[in-house]
């Protein structure tokens, strides 16, 4: 059987954990696992052009379906020739099915078997996202990974709600997989959704297995439950997931969450943390978050991270970039969003090399130790 | 004599004009000019990065001696190292006097002769510039070339008051030379003002030269006059300016401007208009200025600038860059922001080539016809 476009290459199982070490092929380009994806909402990754993505060694990045569909259209960036040359980004590419965006952001929607209608959150219209309609925009877009449309419950839901939406999102998996045109260029994941319920998170990913898709997302996780909660789901849920297809966690991406998600099988991550921090003055560090625009930094010479190589961090100082956010000028925003991506990409390779070499565990007790998890500062700057 | 911290070469006489070809030395760099500098008011150049401004060739920029004063203060970026460490800035710097945004941004001054009372323009806080203080806060700052407080009388000025204006500005230069510290490693610039008459003009010319300062700026240009009466003004003031001393033509710098400025023996610009029409959409072209928000561009394929080898022309599209502009998405004012700063250092660097093979009169013309002067649409867009 020929290799679907997009196909995942099992390098090394860690010998302790679920944890594995492998290459996701795209037309794109060849993606070492596991890996952070950053998220370019509207065809950008806030405040970043691609040459800096490219100078950060990002492979694969996330736009998000339901923004361009309503802005600029899925239409005109098809006549522009595809998302990759509408944003002249050389790299993979991954849109999302829009469902968790209808939930979140758009007014007045209404679900039904067949779909949900909803207004845009921008000017009002209506509009009407069925399986098929999402399967037609993420193919006018044409990124290299798109995800089936799926309904993204909250946490907590009730266990009656759960099972119906569970029902709708395997029977919409169903109708994607039949809409979505066989190309030779782009690969269409499946959701396990299933909320915190081991019974229909197991029914959901079999389900999906049996649909054989080229790669599985596991989705509805850090939607407001505790992460013991989150860990322990993926935990019975990857197991169920087949070895040589690539495991997508999405909208996760705390650096406890890599380590713990890799830990339970994990091979790709997204999440919009490090930039949307970035924008409110806050920095990921080796010893955890600092809110750069406090007072604390105004004569604080130091680098944003004592130990980090990126340009940022050679070149200037937390005063300056305190300055720069506290005046509202854009390369304040530009200079933290850059150092946090940085920082989960250099995580993220740090832990790969760490598989690699069988140090994961040893790795990840010196990064928490560090950076303040388990009883430490992590997080209660922000 | 030994030379000053900062001095200029002249390499070749127009023919034709008053236009020269020379090198501005400083002991961050040499600059080819004429030259264009951009405006870094707060410390830097709104949206970009030190790597592109050297990637652009940006030799000198300024810097704002009066926002830097109120935030985040001269005493901190002198603890900081000075301005070039603050900012991360290899090239060369130019900070004004404060002396034109005292009079067009600060709230309720008071002028007297020993200086300037007002009150901050961010938190209303009482301020009294004076000469002196100046010269103390543009020394802390630390840039190559530091401009004398002068008062910037608004366009048109009662002949009476634009004569008591002079005698304070000349007094003050006088004061300011007296004040700044000999280092070896800054120049002191004084600012010819005298508004739109020609007597007035020439004694600030005179009385400045004879306190023998090591380069000159026409300052008080490009304040509500008339272009015609702009150039004219420049036509009589820089004969009277040494021949070995550079020029500078401050806050001017549409593309007209240089080749006029250039044309009466100006070696120095400043302008905040390519960066600040960025901001607001507008990008210079070779046919003119098109407002890249308008509908108009919403499928249009083509770069900003069909002549334009820029990398942001040699990758995006007009449409690309207004879905990010409507989006509100920072990297559209920074491509809008690159291209244009790139037009002006293109401008004025076939300018430089112009003069040097003898064919400024015939780039002129061509560049004119191409753009729209004279008759054409430049401009309209705006």
């Amino acid at each position: 059987m020929s290799k679907p476009p997009v196909w995942y290459e099992l390098l090394k199982r860690d010998a302790d954990t679920m944890a594995r070490l492998g290459r996701l092929h795209t037309p794109h380009g060849i993606i070492e696992t596991p890996v952070f994806m950053p998220v370019g909402t509207q065809a950008t990754v806030k405040t970043m052009d691609p040459w800096e993505l490219v100078e950060l060694g990002a492979g694969i990045i996330l736009a998000n379906t339901y923004h361009l569909h309503l802005r600029p259209g899925e239409d005109l960036v098809a006549r522009g020739g595809g998302l990759h040359k509408f944003m002249s980004w050389p790299g993979s590419l991954l849109t999302d099915s829009g469902g968790f965006q209808v939930f979140s952001l758009a007014d007045l929607r209404k679900i039904s078997e067949d779909g949900v209608q909803f207004r845009s959150h921008l000017d009002g219209s209506p509009q009407f996202f069925t399986p098929e309609r999402v399967m037609e925009i993420e193919n006018a877009l044409g990124a290299d990974i798109i995800m089936a449309f799926d309904e993204c419950p909250p946490y907590p839901a009730e266990p009656a709600y759960l099972q119906t939406s569970l029902r709708r999102t395997l029977a919409w998996a169903q109708r994607c997989k039949k809409a979505h045109h066989q190309t030779e260029v782009r690969s269409l994941f499946g959701i396990v959704q299933g909320g915190t319920d081991p019974a229909l998170r197991r029914e959901a990913a079999d389900s999906l297995v049996d649909m054989d898709f080229p790669g599985y997302a596991v989705g509805g996780l850090s939607v407001g439950e505790p992460k013991p909660l989150m860990y322990e789901t993926l935990s019975y849920t990857t197991p169920r997931l087949p070895a040589d297809k690539p495991r997508y966690l999405m909208g996760v991406g705390a650096p406890d969450d890599l380590f713990e998600g890799v830990e339970r099988g994990i091979d790709m991550f997204d999440c919009v943390l490090p930039t949307r921090i970035a924008r409110n003055g806050t920095v990921l560090t080796s010893r955890g978050k600092l809110v750069i625009r406090n007072a604390t930094y105004g004569e604080d010479w130091r680098p944003l991270d004592e130990q980090c190589d990126c340009k940022v961090c050679r070149s200037f100082s937390r005063a300056y970039i305190r300055h720069l956010l506290k005046a509202g000028e854009v390369l304040g925003i530009r200079l933290t969003t850059y150092h946090n991506v940085y920082f989960l990409f250099h995580l993220m390779k740090n832990i790969r090399v760490a598989l690699e070499q069988g140090t994961f565990a040893l790795y990840k007790q010196e990064f928490y130790r560090q950076y303040g998890y388990n009883g430490g500062n992590a997080g209660e700057d922000v």
